[in-house]
C-alpha cells in the first residue's frame, strides 16, 4: 500500500491529523493496535480550550461538541474551608472552556472518518517503523494472519506515551526530560449531578480532589491516592465517603453519590522528548510529551501538536515547502514547556507531597491565598488555564 | 530603671520602632549587645520598598535617603543570554522602590536618636527577659561589670534571628517553620560603578548571579556559592571573573571591577515563627522571621512589622485598646508569609539546586520565558517586588 502519511494511532490526536490532511487534500491512512470499542473505552480528560474548540470545528466535528458540552467561564479553588471563583472569562477578556469528554471527541472524529470512507485500519498488529531517516519511509505491520507494509512520505506517531513511534528512534537522537509524582489520581465516573456547574479544585489536608463532570447528569470525581493503592482498595462507599471529607461544607452537603460506572487509579507524570521530528518521522501528543492532568492540558496540547503538523504538511504538499516541517518541532515545543510548566505548577500547589514539610505546605496556603487576592496572579492562572496563544 | 518599653536590638527594627514610639509619646529604651561601629558594620539589604520610605518620612529621618538613595522603577532579569526589564513602575501603577543601604539606614535612625537624646545602652552584655507573661516584665542586661534590671510594660524583641527574645520563649508556645537552602551567597562591595542602573537577576547554568549597587560609584554583587566554601578561597579576581562568566555578553563588557571593600559569605534561609507575641513580648523582624535576600524583603517585613508594633503600642497607652496587640501577631503573619512565598518563589526560580534534574531546570527556563512573555506574570511579579499593599 502506498499513502502519502501514516498516522500510528487512532486515539484523538492521530483522527484529528487524519482530519486536518483530508481537509488539506493530503492522503493518509490510520494504523491502530486495538479496536474501536477499546480506544473509546480509555476514559481521559474533558476540558477543550478555544482552539482545541476551533480546530474541530474547522475539520466539521463539531456540532454534537457544541450541542452536548458545557461552555465553562470559570473554575473554583478550594482550601481552608472555603471556595474562591477563578473567573476566567472576566479575567482573560472572554476566553472560555469547554466540557466535553475525550471519548466524544474521539467518537466524532472516528464517525466523521468513517463518513468520508477514510481508511483506519484497527487491530493491526507488531508496527514497525523503517527507512524515516531517509527519503522512502515505511511501516510495517501485520493483520489476520499476514504481513503489510505501507509506503509514506511521512509518519506522524501519534500513538501515545508507549507506543512505537518514539522508541523506534535512535537513543542518541532523542532527550527525555521527566518527573514522576509521588501519588496517583483514584477518579470515578457516575451518572449523578455534578457538585457544582463549574469545576471545584481542592487543596487538603488529606490531599488533592477534582470534582468535574462529563455532563449536566454524569459526574467525574478524582482524589489523590498513594501511588500503590489499588482499585480493589476501593468500594463505591469508601471513594465517596472520602471525597466528602475533602470538601468544604456547602460542597460536601450538596454532593450527590451513585454506583459508579468507571473506576481507575492513574500515576501522574510530567514527561517531554526533544526533539520531535526525525527525518520523516513526526512525533505528536503524547508519544511526545505528558502533562499531569491537573490543568487538563493533555488533550489541547496534542491538538495543537497536530494542528502545526498538519498545516506544515499540508504546506510540504501545496508549496512545495518545508519550512513547517522544518520548525515543527521548534514550535510544538515552546507551547509544550508552557503547558508544562502550567501543569507542574498546579500539582505542585494543589497536592499533599509526601516529602514537604510544614513549611512546604505553608508556602502552598501562602500561593494560593495570594493566588485569589491578586488579580494579576489569577490573571496568570486563568490565562494559562484556557491556554496561552498559538 | 524603669520604662514603658525595652526594645531589645539596636538594628535597623529596634532603632525604627523606637522613633515611632517616640514620636506616639511613648518612653523606650533600646539594648543592644553590641557598639554601634559593630551594628554599622553589618552589610546588609539595600531595596526598600515605597511602605519602608514613608516610614522613615514619618518619623523625619527620610531626608539624606531621598538625597543619596537611587529611585528605581524597575530591574532585569538575565537568562539565556539576554536581559529582560520588568518595568515595575508601569506594571504598578506608579510604585518604584529606593535603593538605600540598610547601613545608611541604620546610621540616620541612630544619629536621630542620639539628637533627640533617646536612650540606647550599647555593650549590654547577658541580656535576659523575665515575667513577660505576667504584667510585670522586666529585663536584666550586665554592663561595666554590673548587673541591671529595666521595668517595663512591654518587651519588643528586635534582636534578630540569633537574639535572646525568641529564645526566652518557652519551646512549646511557639511553631516554627524552615527551609534551608543549599547554597550560599557570596557579596562583595566595591567602589566601582555598577554593571547598569538598575539590578540585575542572573539564571544561569554556573548559578545565580546578582549586579547591584549602594550608590553611582558603589556597586554590590553577588555569585552563588557551595554552602562549603569560604571566602578565603575567593581572591578578587576570582570573583570577577566568576561574576563575569554568568553575566549576558553586553553586561560582561560593561563590568567594571576594582578592589573590595568588603566580602563575605551568608547562608540563605526560609525561617518563620509563630504567633509573633507572647504576652507582653513582641517579636519584630528578623527575631521571628528570616527570608532568603532574593527579592531584599527583610528589611521591609522589619519595618512593616514594628509599623504594626508602633501603632499597637500607641493606641493601648493613648486609647486603653488592647486591639492592636492582640492582632498584631496575626496582622504581621498574612503579610510576612506573602514575602515567604514570593522570596521562596524568586530563590527557587533564579538558583541552580544541585537535586533539580534536567526537568527542574526546564520549568525554570520555562517560567522565565513565562514571566517576560504574560503582562500577567510580570504585573504578579512586579507588585511583589515594589511590596504587596498593607
Amino acid at each position: 500500500m502506498r499513502t502519502q502519511v501514516a498516522i500510528i494511532g487512532a486515539g484523538p490526536s492521530g483522527l484529528l491529523l487524519g482530519a486536518l490532511l483530508a481537509k488539506a487534500g493530503v492522503d493518509a491512512v490510520i494504523l491502530e493496535a486495538k479496536t474501536p470499542d477499546y480506544v473509546l473505552g480509555r476514559i481521559r480528560a474533558g476540558v477543550l480550550e478555544q482552539v482545541c474548540v476551533d480546530l474541530l470545528d474547522e475539520v466539521g466535528v463539531g456540532a454534537r461538541m457544541h450541542r452536548e458540552g458545557l461552555v465553562h467561564g470559570g473554575f473554583e479553588l478550594a482550601f481552608g474551608g472555603s471556595r474562591h471563583r477563578i473567573d476566567m472569562k472576566t479575567l482573560t477578556g472572554g476566553k472560555q472552556v469547554m466540557v466535553y469528554g475525550q471519548t466524544e471527541v474521539t467518537r466524532d472524529l472516528m464517525d466523521d472518518r468513517a463518513a468520508k470512507g477514510l481508511t483506519t485500519i484497527y487491530e493491526a498488529a507488531n508496527v514497525s517503523l523503517h527507512d524515516f531517516d531517509g527519503g522512502k519511509p515505511r511501516v510495517r505491520y501485520q493483520k489476520d494472519g499476514a504481513t503489510h507494509e505501507i509506503e509514506c512520505d511521512f509518519i506522524a506517531g501519534c500513538d501515545g506515551f508507549h507506543g512505537v513511534s518514539r522508541a523506534s528512534v535512535p537513543a542518541g537522537a532523542i532527550q527525555t526530560f521527566e518527573r514522576v509524582y509521588p501519588f496517583g489520581w483514584l477518579g470515578i465516573l457516575a451518572d449523578t449531578p455534578p457538585v457544582s456547574h463549574e469545576l471545584i479544585y481542592v487543596n487538603h489536608e488529606r490531599g488533592f480532589a477534582l470534582c468535574s463532570m462529563r455532563s449536566k447528569t454524569r459526574s467525574r470525581h478524582y482524589v489523590q491516592c498513594s501511588l500503590d493503592d489499588k482499585v480493589e482498595n476501593w468500594s463505591d462507599d469508601a471513594f465517596w465517603d472520602e471525597l466528602r471529607r475533602r470538601l468544604d461544607p456547602e460542597a460536601a452537603e450538596t454532593l450527590v453519590t451513585g454506583p459508579s460506572i468507571e473506576k481507575s487509579i492513574a500515576p501522574l507524570r510530567s514527561f517531554v522528548a526533544e526533539p520531535m521530528r526525525f527525518g520523516r518521522l513526526f512525533l505528536a501528543g503524547d508519544a511526545a510529551h505528558i502533562v499531569p492532568p491537573t490543568g487538563a492540558k493533555g488533550l489541547n496540547l496534542a491538538a495543537t501538536d497536530v494542528s502545526y503538523l498538519g498545516s506544515a504538511i499540508a504546506e510540504y504538499y501545496r508549496d512545495k515547502s518545508s519550512a513547517g516541517i522544518d520548525t515543527y518541532s521548534q514550535r510544538c515545543l515552546r507551547r509544550i514547556w508552557r503547558a508544562e510548566r502550567f501543569s507542574w505548577w498546579f500539582t505542585s500547589l494543589m497536592h499533599k507531597f509526601p516529602e514537604t514539610g510544614a513549611f512546604g505546605q505553608k508556602m502552598q496556603a501562602a500561593e494560593l491565598d495570594y493566588l485569589v487576592s491578586s488579580t494579576a496572579a489569577s490573571t496568570a492562572m486563568a490565562e494559562n488555564y484556557v491556554g496561552l496563544p498559538l
